[in-house]
């Protein structure tokens, strides 16, 4: 392990670089490691039956001893969700800003872990010192509140870490990203900048946050029943919206939804929020107000089976219906992913008569992250030596590198390692200086990292075309004295596949007396046989291959 | 079953209401039966393992000898794809455009049906007469050549079924939709208009196909290696404008992927395609021409796993491969579901040094549906008496219905019918006078119609947390003789969970004795106890529910 030499910095992307989610930067100065972010990625269609997938720390861990912290640009579980398990392994302070650590500890507190974590927080403007780095907290606009660039000072210069951000400039808490701060740092010096790709694809600007306001004002004037409004729970801003305007149309306000009512609460706790006394009620009180007199503001904006405005869709929630003439506004965008499942919801509420709003039809969303001109811009104020376009599949990454080119930054100072990749730079040059062990860990119910490829193989397997099983018990001389049974599952449906499954006993019987025939009593061979007879049969007659599985017992 | 009576018409939609796919609706007057289009629906992700889903048509196989004739809109395999297995219930004449009839063809080939078919052709602008219908096919715009809107004529005046179109402009071919027919059967008075809802979200006009040809032409004059154009297969008029373009800028045109070779052979061979002599060569003569002398067309805009561009992307075509400065063209847009799957295409393209033009970023695809000012063109055209919207989730009907009364349609003269509701019109009046069966058909390999919601649900457990097998051997007393052995797939890796294995099969042992003690040998009682000790086991271990199989066999 080698000292980094002074006046060098190396970055080792391990998350959000050639994919959306799970981020995680280290930067290594003066021997010394910190960690920027630890988030989460929801697993894609092919990873069957995974809950989580976070970043792949075996590095981190055998370098335990030098890692001196976590800060945290803001409070998504893109960027803070692997933390209880990354804790588990690094007992590290961990720095952020206010709404991003009471965010954070709920989730700690889940897991039995707040008490043995020293979290820090630290106000936007104002600087901390992990060890020998010296980190700057810069407020960006994002579609959470309390989200910050970093700039970390290191040996070779300061990097500006913009993570997810956007440029609003008419925000709803009045507080702008902090750009003469970047335009400071710029001036001085900026030795490499990381900026968000997610929508480099845009032309423009993205939309202030404003704008969604004037929707939720119009469905407010414009609905005479119930009101319900779902939504991302972490977008505070929207939400205060939402109370503001509740509280100029004289309705209460019902919250529904477990990560809804965690959220408002932490926001109000922490002082995020502002919200006149009474305001909000119990769910369990809706009932008892005037339908006008109501809106709920609620979870279920992508679709998820379980959250509150999927249940009341379906007409499966126990305090709530959806009535004729109620007005729904779905304020938020479908994650790819999930857009079937959003239409699902909206062809349900639009069947009992509810008017719904959603992104389709007007502007009901806004993005929280920065389109090409913002893009441009935060290059161009902090000016930066080197460019890593982060957080974006391989295509954003590509498509943020040609736009630094447009502005000026040579095609040559621009990284897009893969993950692991170490990039060393110095103010005269940046380089690969080798790489480390990377990739994704698998969370599946209490295991972190026990479902392989191994498992998923055999998983999609079974959701193809199910499992056949065959058994056979043979004594010590090798005859089969019971079976052969055939038992399937996701195969045919077996009442009206008696003669497959009799015809595939009758292949299974001749297979087996042939084996007798020359003598074959090795299991390995009897298997392979059987599934040889099996597959060839199946297929032949049904154009599907089972997972077959051949068990032989012997007494 | 009573005869219909004279003046009335009654329609009863099988598929593509309330979903997109499958469409097929049913016309009955004087006692005979019209069927329109008979298409396939690609299955969800929920539904495991299932290839297709097609319309039940019980209710036609029961009324077979009434069924007089399939009529056909255009050759979109949600409109014809589910006639092999419909003809093979009900041998009926088929009648439609040369384009569709051709398209078909090829389809009832590779099921060795083509013989036994009746085929019809109608050209646009014709009518023909289907037993006492007489049906007139109405030319439309649509992402494919030769589509019709139909108007049937029946004793209680004419249906328009408008099924999928837009209004071109500019048609690449010249030809444009038959709004003269359209008005003149519009004053002449329609009974009732069935109109396309799938882009009903979207404001304006839909832009002509001429748009793309400019993108396309920008990326042949902009390349100086190989270009790639990827798209789907049966849009014959932008196949017209890559040829076009060929010509004009001097490459030759290989075919790749097995439906666009196919398509563009059935479309040259009728005429629909104009290629000067040599234009096409062979896709294994490409390597011998210079790379800024050639323009790969192929499949694969979808990301399907194994189409040609899909197979480029990975590096995995045993003929061409994608190379620093190639030109990629995905003139298509991802179909919801088939967001990701392009989408990682893309990134791999850009990760082999290609220039990729893709939706996000150019006018490289234009729908072929109607927006909103199109839909009301259609109803001012036709100003019919009665309105169903059709092809759509239900939340595109409904906006659908919306639109229709913005133009005049009264409320109850507007019609949303569930599949299988018969509704029956008059030129007085509009009822639903009862309903028939209906729903989805699944295709699984060979199999129709036997993978049903149990095979599915056990797929989907399968697909989440695996199977896990106990067997065990008892005697005719039962007394275990052999045993437990537990046997797991896509559960946990066994290699690092041989103790978790090994505490399950103890807790098996404890399940068995308990069982022997009291004397317990109803095989069904052992085999719920054994899967209840092991289901509290493994949950509170993994917090995962594998299916439990407990086997049990007797010598």
């Amino acid at each position: 392990m080698s000292k980094n030499r002074i006046g060098e910095v190396t970055v080792i992307p391990l998350g959000g670089l050639g994919e959306i989610g799970k981020n995680m930067m280290v930067v290594e100065a003066n021997d010394e490691i910190l960690v920027i972010d630890a988030g989460v990625k929801f697993p894609e269609d092919e990873l069957y039956g995974v809950d989580l997938v976070i970043p792949d720390i075996s590095y981190l861990i055998r370098n335990k001893d030098r890692v001196k912290g976590i800060v945290l640009t803001h409070g998504h579980e893109d960027h803070i969700g692997a933390l209880p398990y990354v804790l588990k392994e690094l007992n590290v302070p961990v720095y952020g800003t206010k709404l991003t650590l009471g965010l954070l500890s709920g989730k700690l507190k889940s897991h039995n872990m707040l008490g043995n974590t020293y979290l820090r927080h630290v106000y936007p403007g104002h600087s901390v010192k992990v060890s020998s780095f010296k980190v700057e907290f810069i407020r960006v606009n994002h579609s959470i509140a309390d989200s910050c660039a970093l700039a970390i000072h290191t040996p070779a210069g300061p990097l500006v870490y913009a993570s997810d951000f956007k440029f609003d400039q008419t925000p709803i808490d009045g507080k702008m990203a902090d750009i003469h701060k970047l335009a400071d740092l710029g001036s001085k010096g900026v030795l490499a900048l990381f900026s968000d790709s997610t929508n480099v694809e845009r032309e423009g600007f993205t939309m202030s946050e404003k704008e969604v306001g004037k929707t939720i004002d119009e469905s407010f004037s414009e609905s005479d029943k119930k009101l319900f409004i779902a939504s991302f729970a972490s977008n505070i801003h929207r939400i205060q919206q939402v109370f503001d305007a509740a509280v100029k149309y004289g309705r209460k306000v019902a919250l529904s939804g477990r990560s809804m009512v965690n959220n408002v609460h932490i926001a109000l706790d922490l002082g995020y929020l502002q919200v006149p006394e009474g305001l909000l009620i119990d769910l369990k009180d809706v009932s008892s107000l005037p339908e006008d007199k109501v809106v709920l503001l609620m979870t279920g904006s992508q679709g998820e089976r379980m959250a509150a405005l999927t249940r009341m869709a379906r007409g499966d929630h126990h305090q709530i219906s959806v009535e004729n003439g109620d007005t729904i506004v779905v304020s938020a965008t479908a994650i790819p992913g999930n857009a079937r499942a959003v239409g699902r919801t909206i062809n349900q509420l639009f069947k009992r008569g509810a008017n719904v709003i959603y992104e389709a039809l007007s502007g009901v969303h806004v993005s929280g992250h920065a389109s090409q001109e913002e893009l441009k811009l935060m290059l161009n104020l902090t000016k930066p030596k080197y460019f890593f376009p982060v957080h974006g599949e391989y295509r954003h990454l590509h498509l943020h590198a040609k736009l630094a080119q447009r502005v000026g930054i040579p095609k040559e100072n621009i990284f897009i390692p893969d993950l692991g990749d170490k990039i060393t730079l110095t103010p005269e040059k940046g380089y690969q200086s080798g790489s480390v062990e990377s990739g994704r860990v698998l969370i599946d119910g209490l295991g972190v990292g026990d479902v392989g490829s191994v498992v998923l193989r055999d998983r999609k397997l079974l959701s193809e075309n199910g499992v056949l099983m065959v058994v056979v018990t043979i004594n010590k001389k090798g005859k089969v004295i019971a079976g052969p049974d055939i038992i399937s599952r996701g195969f045919v449906y077996i009442r009206e596949s008696g003669d497959l499954i009799n015809e595939a006993t009758r292949q299974v019987e001749c297979a087996l007396s042939e084996c007798e025939e020359h003598n074959i009593t090795e299991w390995s061979v009897l298997k392979s046989k059987i599934r040889s007879s099996l597959d060839d049969f199946l297929y032949s007659r049904t154009r599907r291959r089972p997972m077959i599985l051949p068990i032989i017992m012997e007494v």
